[in-house]
């Protein structure tokens, strides 16, 4: 490339140019020859450009380097703006200088342009093609702006960024769904969040933050379910679940008006109008929730946790909202959550809904030692190997509250997507483990 | 915490709040009792200020919590704000009530307050107590100040931010240093890097970057290297070594100038002095710095990689600087980094050093799918094994170059900390999976 240098994205190519030179750079998006003259739409991240080749006035070189084109060649132009109406935008590129960076071979493995729907098994065999895709593309924008608005919204409030350890000794979730690991002589698991640690923390810096990849061997094909997926982890010292609840809806608000702001192509390309929730969202209780359910008759045992189907049902219920669901049973609740002091059966747990889908869990944690203990062995687990975070409540650890978002769930109900792989770049479940 | 919110923090309490009701929370660093008067220093993630209690003028319960007070419990104060030329930063709190929120055991596994120095390996094993020593808070807030700067310099330079998996099928980086993991069924590893993934990212998005966790099974024990590190990675189409390099050195010099500008009391109390690098920064080739090292006797086999001792030489010869090494023999680079066209043996590699330690590494990528399965065969690995990506050079592949910059090691070397360990929350090595 050393002597080539982009002048010019395709988005910033206006009849303003009329006559300068340009260089540059993307991919052959489309190629029309009509005889005398050929039609070559140039697409790159920001946009796509018009490239005309009229046979009779462009050198041989040219000519030669355009019959060797195919769709989705990577290519570099040099050449002549001209402002014309007819054209997109009013522009097109007169080329002087053509080179072919990165060929292609045909037939490709799936149509890049989305005229031919692919099933989402072979557009992720073929990942790469189907991310130019202009849905995936905005998708994945989208999320880049999500996640960047995730981040500046935590600083903002005084949140420190973490980074937690990813192989670790102890389960943080119960015994389930773990992913060994072959740890030198030792054998450890792949973190199935950063409770523990985030938690810990707190005792440090009050208020930390992630934005990691964790993992759960999750053994159910669901639409919702991945092996791998991100979470925004939220703790804070001195805060109960009121706190984290409001943080968490403040959070998602500002996240959606900003993609509201920032994203409109990408928003009109996927069809999508965003929802303007207001504050604070409502919040129904578990037994609220039950009550729902079975009016509509779907009757769930009081202690039980919520299925599948019964969360399709609650999506039907509430219809475009996001809520919250506090107040559970203790038991299907995990051993970090505190019961209330007045009815230890219940606890300050809460779950961030997005119509069927749990997005969020949170609450407050439990804030003595013998309590933490007695919770770990009703679910069977083993309090010594807990013995790093048991210390932290002999180290004046502060009574503290926070969350996990399931970032790749919160998306997808965002943009209405029916299935997480859609928002996940290379998605891993049980069957999937390439690309 | 229901009924009591946090009014203030520490650092807004001065003495234009003379008089004010104030509610406080943070931990006990300090406690005198002065006979009738007894001085608690409360910390908190912004600062210390003085409770002073008075025995004979506070209620007999407040005085009871006090006489239960030790180091390092987390509590709440609620009581009226006392201008006072005396107390540090002229101002003290009368406390009104006083809530224990988490106490102590004595002794400490270790002195959170620095006065005992402590070595590196029983200040992991206490990790949160340790944290609460100024001088760790200050390496942590000024980590987080870098994430968040490179995460700024890169979006406003139009990077798109992506998550990678962690859970792969192929090696990366070469066979060597894997963690296997059990994968349902199936045999995966942890990634070394997501420099396969990133690169076919340029084919959609072109310039693409990820923060993350990555994992190297490193046998040796030495002091900057660990099983789990952060590592900044930027991929950019239609680019070359050369421009990376360039985007390598400004993200450098933005940090750096952020970081002054945003933690002078941190860097106060490392008694660090951050350099002031003049762009373009020096690039040596592989020729040069083998000859330099000839001169101070360190004799390297031209071919060879530079072993440690020499870079230690390197340190000495570079004191101060940053600084690139290009034109790396071809043999001892990955098989991703091309080969010079006119002269193979040589690579479009290059490391960026802080004066003995390599920071980064990168270059420009092989484009030639012929060369590249040349390149894994040299290198022992198995063609068929990566036709993920060998895939890509059938769909437009553009020209690439990126690179990987260690995050820890950046730090490392900008707070002139002799231990990698010094500056991750939670380490992992051979010899350390807890806490």
């Amino acid at each position: 490339m050393s002597d080539w240098r982009r002048t010019h994205y395709s988005s910033v190519i206006t009849p303003d140019l009329d006559q300068k030179q340009v260089t540059v750079f993307g991919w052959v998006e489309d190629i029309r020859d009509l005889g005398g003259l050929t039609f070559l739409s140039l697409r790159d991240m920001k946009g796509t450009v018009q490239i005309t080749i009229p046979k009779k006035r462009v050198s041989n070189e040219v000519l030669d380097k355009v019959g060797k084109l195919g769709r989705q060649f990577s290519i570099g132009v040099r050449g002549k703006v001209q402002a014309k109406k007819e054209a997109p935008r009013g522009v097109e590129i007169f080329p002087e200088e053509i080179r072919i960076l990165g060929s292609a071979s045909y037939p490709l493995p799936m149509d890049p342009t989305g005229r031919v729907p692919a099933d989402i098994d072979v557009r992720l065999n073929a990942r790469i093609l189907d991310l130019r895709r202009e849905e995936c593309r905005s998708i994945f924008n989208i999320k880049n702006t999500v996640i960047g608005e995730v981040d500046n919204f935590l600083r903002q409030r005084g949140f420190i960024e973490v980074h937690t350890p990813k192989i670790i000794a102890t389960a943080t979730e119960g015994g389930a769904s773990l992913f060994p690991v072959e740890y030198f002589e030792n054998k450890a698991y792949l973190a199935q969040s950063p409770e523990l640690y985030k938690e810990a923390l707190t005792s440090v810096f009050e208020k930390v933050y992630e934005i990691g990849l964790y993992f759960r061997a999750e053994e159910s094909r669901t639409t919702r379910h991945l092996s791998e997926f991100i979470s925004v982890d939220v703790e804070e010292a001195f805060a109960d679940i009121s706190d984290v609840m409001k943080l968490q809806e403040e959070l998602a608000v500002r996240v959606i008006d900003q993609v509201r702001l920032l994203c409109e192509k990408e928003l009109k390309t996927l069809a999508v109008e965003l929802r303007t929730p207001i504050l604070p969202m409502r919040r129904y209780t578990y037994d609220q929730i039950l009550k729902e359910l079975d009016e509509v008759g779907q009757k769930i045992v009081w202690g039980e946790d919520i299925p599948t189907i019964a969360y399709r049902e609650l999506g039907n219920l509430h219809k475009g909202e996001f809520y919250f669901i506090t107040d559970w049973p203790t038991k299907v609740r995990p051993f970090y959550i505190k019961p209330k002091p007045d009815r230890p059966e219940l606890c300050d747990a809460f779950d961030f809904m997005d119509e069927w889908i749990e997005v969020t869990s949170g609450g407050t944690r439990v804030d003595s030692k013998d309590v933490y203990v007695a919770r770990l062995k009703e679910q069977g687990l083993d309090p010594t190997k807990f013995k790093f975070y048991l210390d932290n409540f002999d180290c004046g650890l502060p009574p503290h509250a926070g969350f996990g978002m399931g970032l790749d769930r919160f998306l997808m109900g965002l943009l209405n997507r029916e299935n997480i792989k859609e928002v996940v770049l290379f998605p891993r479940d049980r069957f999937r483990l390439v690309p």
